[in-house]
């Protein structure tokens, strides 16, 4: 399909889990996005850091090819997150979210960015997804993410925005909330009755459902036997899809699935180590193999 | 393989929903086990009910061929079992416990049934299991079931009989609470290092995974839009699982997969309606149409 672009959130993020704690490490939803599709094809970013992010991290997505044209680097301090999980680690407790500059972000999106044809709005303001959209020339691929927060917050425009939307990948919980329906299935089943033709619903360690065209596709996560921090494992998960969606020669169902198999496969890497210090050393050999073992894990012959 | 033993519990449950209740309803390990395994194989029951117990309840299970000549009929009550469940239907909340003649359940296996090639321990206490283990001659596949009641009661017990056991069936938490491991895919493993060479866990909406040969299977929970009543769920999936193995030519890696998807599709029919009413009015050809559509929801390609 070609390149990509994502608006979304460079942070810098500080982490406990039961294994160990970062401070101020590389995060945000768009950052893990971007390095994770850039495996697969050209990303392009858009999103605002302040005078203090470092020039190293900067240099780490650009060696990815990562075009950060659409970066702003505003006065003031970068975006932070402080978060917790106990051994569950399923659940992440925010401890203190610091917007600093992303609290005055306004999306400006450079010239050549706009003729993408896929996008990915990751988790903002869904005032802002929506204005992003009016810069973008006709895309063959809108997708976005959202949480809790606009769901509860800006009910309204999210619905708005979602109109415009071909797939919304969610988690669990969310998809919940948003439809206020217990059932999951019920929950896909009537998103898609909000826009969205394509519905991803991600769900932490017991994997992923896709719902397109009336049809479920279940995956399981990846196994591992180590989990040391599963922040950003939504957002690699959602840039390993969209990235090779870019790579596929169409979005049909095939493409689909196996997009949805390789997004998984992206976020077991993540979550085996802080921040994107797994990511940062992963070889394309490692993604294919445990594409391959991937497929052993669900075979079965009737 | 041939002929299936089960030993468990034939019981009267009253269990609330949030989409309605039934009183005295005819339910218990062995029970939801028998029947879900009689669509594919011969089952013989070995358990104990009191005098109360309705003849039409047994007339039901005649009526699918099980043999009863190894269920006791004892002075006293039938085993009763009250429970709830709230919007979050994985939780079963265990509202009253009445073991009435279960309490001095000895069982005695009838002569005809010692040379079954096939034998599941339904979840009894593991002194009980081991004991109908004794009186089994070397069957090929001996599976068995558990619950964190007798994990913390009776560890050594359990650990006892497990070490002489081909194949675990247990849930997620029971998993975690056996092994004191957090982690699943490193819990299943640490079991194998007791014993089952197999280890099957049930993780409810969420589906289930198996290790055999050091080898991960997965399968999601057949999506549906309306659960009524998780009760039973686990035993029917052991029952489907266990029933498609005695139907096997083998106990290959083929056979084992193909008997868990069978199970996830048995477990899918006991959930749409309360105690085994769905399971009453089922026709083998539900089960195909499900088993085909299982096979479209976890099918991709590279």
């Amino acid at each position: 399909m070609g390149e990509l672009v994502v608006v979304g959130s460079v942070a810098l993020d500080s982490v406990k889990t039961p294994f160990g704690a970062v401070e101020d490490a590389l995060g945000g939803s768009a950052t893990y996005f971007s390095y994770s599709a850039s495996f697969f094809t050209k990303v392009r970013l858009v999103a605002v850091v302040g005078k203090d992010f470092s020039r190293d991290h900067l240099s780490r997505l650009e060696q990815r090819g990562v075009d950060l044209s659409g970066l702003q680097i505003s006065e003031g301090q970068t975006f932070r997150w402080v978060g917790e999980y106990g051994y569950d680690l399923n659940e992440a407790h925010t401890l203190a979210t610091h917007l600093n500059v992303f609290a005055d972000f306004k999306p400006d999106l450079p010239q050549h960015y706009r003729s993408a044809p896929l996008i990915f709005l990751a988790n903002i303001d869904p005032v802002l997804q929506r204005e992003v959209l009016r810069q973008m020339k006709r895309p063959h691929l809108v997708a976005l993410d959202t949480m809790n927060f606009w769901i509860n917050g800006k009910r309204d425009a999210l619905l708005s925005v979602l109109a415009e939307v071909d797939a919304l990948v969610i988690n669990d919980g969310e998809a919940r909330m948003l439809t206020k329906e217990p059932n999951l299935i019920k929950a896909a089943r009537t998103i898609t009755s909000y826009g969205p033709k394509i519905v991803v619903i991600k769900r932490g360690e017991y994997g992923a459902l896709m719902i397109s065209n009336g049809r479920f596709f279940f995956t399981p996560a990846y196994p591992l036997e180590s989990v040391f921090d599963p922040t950003g494992a939504g957002d690699t998960f959602a840039g390993g899809f969209m990235g090779m969606l870019a790579k596929s020669e169409s979005l049909d169902e095939a493409a689909l699935r196996r997009a949805i198999v390789y997004g998984s496969v992206m976020a077991s890497f993540t979550v085996e180590d802080f921040s994107l210090n797994r990511l940062m050393r992963l070889e394309p050999e490692e993604i294919e193999a445990r594409v391959q073992i991937f497929r052993d894990l669900v075979h079965f012959e009737i």
